[in-house]
């Protein structure tokens, strides 16, 4: 399995479809959730995106897009953030399961992070930040966690987290890209098993 | 200087921003622009992006947008297509440039490749193809044109093209990846040298 994590500042509230930037930059999670999971005419197989909404006024809750089970989501951003909408409205109408492979939780960043740490093993948890350990020097695995901030990057407080419960901090190289290229060429170096 | 053709069923009039695949997919136009273009709030320097628009009612159309003169885009999908949105109408009233680093011109997609083959030669010139030579055994270089398809790819008689005019096809590995992830991948690798 291939999880990521995203620390998004998402507004955890119902937001416009025409305004997604302002909605705590939905378009971002929504690229991030389509670098994750999407192929040219498939979704990857085995991959579980979790986006942890930061925003106001109810935070933390934590979306999952489990790409095995997903039905009728297609790649643009506001294809993805529609169901992103729904999936948050369901929730505060009491449902978890919004649609097949789409979950909602009142979850914290801290406590996703914990749970994989423990279902996989520090070694296989890894934070993509620019300051770690360049990637080249990683070993890559088919099975991993890999989190990604989002514009404004994780808090201090919460990298001292990451440090503390031993991610392991990778870097993709001397370039500060996007979080969703960030994503797709993770993605594309587990591939490619780093063998170019 | 990199550049990035993309050969796209874009429409060639007024679309909304409100159904973006049913404007030919400029979604993914939007997406290859912000993947050739976009880094971690900055621009790439030096990146030239060719949309050549094939879709109705007045084909072909190639939109052209230089990174080293943009201002005010944001790498939503949204936004970048509205501000192709506006370059095709001020290109119907006889502007061809739209606004700094935005152009428009009435140019085929073989017009643009034989340009570039032209000025960059053939050997710096790739067509990204599953098909094509394995990226790990080609020479990469910083200045390059880089060819991609759209959702439904590049037609045959098309490809022929490019196979008689000697651009090279490179593969990036087994799986299909969407257009804009190619070119994420391409610039990466283009980044890194391929010496991961």
């Amino acid at each position: 399995m291939r999880e990521f994590i995203l620390f998004s500042r998402g507004v955890t509230k119902d937001f416009s479809l025409n305004d997604l930037p302002n909605a705590g930059r939905m378009d971002l999670v929504a690229r991030c959730i389509s670098s994750s999971i999407f192929l040219s005419y498939s979704l990857r197989k085995d991959v579980k995106f979790h986006a942890v909404l930061n925003g106001p006024p109810n935070p933390p809750l934590t979306i999952t897009f489990f790409s095995n089970e997903l039905k009728n989501v297609s790649p643009d951003e506001r294809n993805i953030c529609s169901h992103i909408k729904i999936a948050i409205k369901n929730f505060f109408k009491g449902k978890n399961l919004s649609e097949p492979g789409i979950y909602v939780e009142k979850k914290s960043f801290e406590e996703v992070v914990k749970e994989k740490v423990e279902e996989y093993g520090k070694d296989y948890v890894f934070y993509l930040s620019r300051e770690g350990e360049d990637v080249s020097n990683v070993n890559l695995t088919e099975s991993f966690v890999a989190i990604v901030g989002d514009n404004k990057g994780i808090p201090k407080k919460t990298e001292m987290f990451l440090e503390k419960i031993e991610t392991k901090k990778v870097s993709l190289g001397e370039i500060e890209y996007l979080a969703s290229q960030s994503i797709i060429i993770f993605n594309y170096l587990v591939d490619r098993k780093c063998k170019l």
